[in-house]
């Protein structure tokens, strides 16, 4: 397996983690945290990440497409958690979104059979 | 929710079951059926299907770019699944991806925020 | 595959889509229904109904075991919801846990290798 | 969270990748590798770990039980493994098991409300 893959299913598997971890710190915050579009979107990027892995780690010819998708949510995750930049998880939680967007956009664009 | 989401879910879970009963005849069988290649666009397909319906499920807006890739994966399993067509379960499978596949073009060009 | 294996996937298919849905109502609504302890139990819900499912389709010795903790998260996540049995939705959601919850006890039971 | 829950969560999410990407290989390499029996118990054990892991990320009150499920699945994959200890991807799959193993059994054992 290519270093660039091995380095993004790593990213998708961290991404996974952490925002799975962080819709739990925000159930627990409340208010603002706990809107109902802020989890959606958290909860977005934790399905794609989950799904993105797993196309990779299979070996799958469509990982190119499901790293598109992926891309995509962790980019709005991102710019979601980027608004809430003073807290410390949101923080964390973003910047694991902008490592996983950069190697998925970069497997996206690398796929010639997607 | 829409009657042609609800239908799309339905669609969803179906061939999502279906496949994934698919991946387990075709190892029973052994041969051409357990091939890699043929497991693999099998598997694929149970892993679209089951995000799809999560997305819609839960009304993401991102349903749209799921319901593209879940088509894809749908078509070429069905195109797969149609080389075996003297196969009763081959068949069986590859209707519920032509059913699933055409619900979900309908999602991915209709969904405006995808 | 056993007639009453083929029920306890329907209910647990029906059972994992029915609590999705209802996160998302929950959400919505906020107050005591978007409660962090309360999406807890919907969300075991979701996870225990998607891997027994996954583990009876694919014949999965297992599933025994699953279908057994499958069983338990039905119980508490129909419990919570007959909390609120004045809410339509919530109903709903109580008695697909509850039809889920028979059929994984049954399928825990006579499951000979579990 | 405590130390031996974020080293279970690590130790179930590479046992979920090292076991996924041990059945692309047994695929590849066909014969008793790629045997149906041999694919579903490296199958059941991808599906615990992500389970597992999921519900510890969560802080679900029902991970111990889903942690007992897994330490047997890994337990019966290892065991499953070990039997081609001179392969050397399937080594690295037991290991890996093994690891996992423990630390499920460990927080089944401590998870009081489990």
């Amino acid at each position: 397996m290519a270093h660039n893959m091995e380095q993004c299913i790593d990213n998708c598997l961290d991404c996974y983690r952490v925002c799975l971890e962080t819709i739990k710190y925000c159930f627990e915050q409340g208010g603002k945290h706990a809107a109902p579009d802020h989890i959606k979107i958290l909860m977005d990027c934790v399905m794609a990440c989950q799904t993105s892995a797993n196309f990779m780690i299979r070996g799958s010819e469509m990982h190119g497409q499901t790293c598109g998708v992926c891309a995509e949510a962790c980019r709005r995750c991102a710019t979601e958690c980027e608004k809430m930049a003073d807290d410390e998880q949101m923080q964390k939680c973003a910047e694991a979104c902008r490592r996983c967007q950069r190697t998925c956009e970069e497997m996206a664009s690398s796929a010639t059979s997607a």
